[in-house]
């Protein structure tokens, strides 16, 4: 069984509520969030976000990778986003292995050696915030004038709490 | 002026509202979503989806890149999800330029020489829900009887609009 028909029929209620609306390409609050693909964090919904709003990238653990830095460069030098908020969570699939584990989990369920691979886990969420923030800091792709901020999201409140450098 | 503060303070109405309840870690479809960062796609509510439900992973363009095959097997073999929707959507921002006029506006805003890097650009949207689709069928990471369908979302109407491979 697929969920994929589910996805498009509640697409098409969506649809029928929604009407059509042409919204710019650039986001209005020239923000992009960086963040984990956890299904317990609704971005929007958690941040007050409307459709336009705001950029939204995720990835396992909202960690700052090369693919996230080309993410953002286009964010920022294609469509105008000048903050970036990191923001991770409690709870998190990244706090569940080491790097050293999962490869021989993947070793034994794939038979495919991943050993030279970063999964980029982490202990604690704050470091990691902090982590990313820095990495976002040093790198010569965004501009030091860019505003970043960080925070932990509690998968079980809803609450955000800020996390300084 | 931080957009921050405001997303926090949105954040705390998000909490009154929300209550606190725990839900587990492993996404109760077993479904990841792979898709863009464009600011008019909010996943949830286009699809349906309830706090829980589903990994979203976004990026710029919804592309599959090797961080993306990384969200995605922490996603199946950490937690358990066996189906994989690519969407990508309208309007992209990933059509609005090449890399070698990307590399040449980085160059002159930043000073920096990125003209060894692929920044994912597409132009037919379709085509590039099919590039993607068949990335993920081909990598050995990927099991072979995971399901992976495809959609192009209108970010005018909302709709999806099915993609075959």
């Amino acid at each position: 069984m697929s969920y994929f028909k589910s996805f498009m029929l509640a697409n098409s209620a969506y649809v029928d509520l929604h009407g059509t609306a042409h919204l710019p390409l650039k986001p209005k609050t020239r923000v992009a969030i960086v963040t984990c693909m956890d299904s317990r964090l609704h971005v929007a919904q958690a941040l007050g976000l409307a459709l336009g709003d705001a950029h939204i990238l995720r990835n396992a653990g909202g960690r700052v990778t090369d693919d996230m830095i080309r993410s953002l460069v286009i964010s920022q030098q294609q469509m105008g986003t000048r903050e970036i908020v990191v923001l991770h969570h409690t709870d998190c699939g990244a706090q569940t292995f080491t790097n050293q584990s999962f490869a021989d989990h993947i070793q034994e369920k794939l038979g495919v050696d991943v050993s030279d691979h970063d999964f980029l886990p982490f202990q604690d969420v704050v470091e990691s915030v902090r982590e990313d923030m820095a990495i976002l800091q040093a790198s010569p792709l965004i501009p030091d004038d860019v505003d970043i901020n960080g925070a932990v999201y509690d998968v079980d409140t809803g609450k955000m709490t800020q996390v300084f450098k």
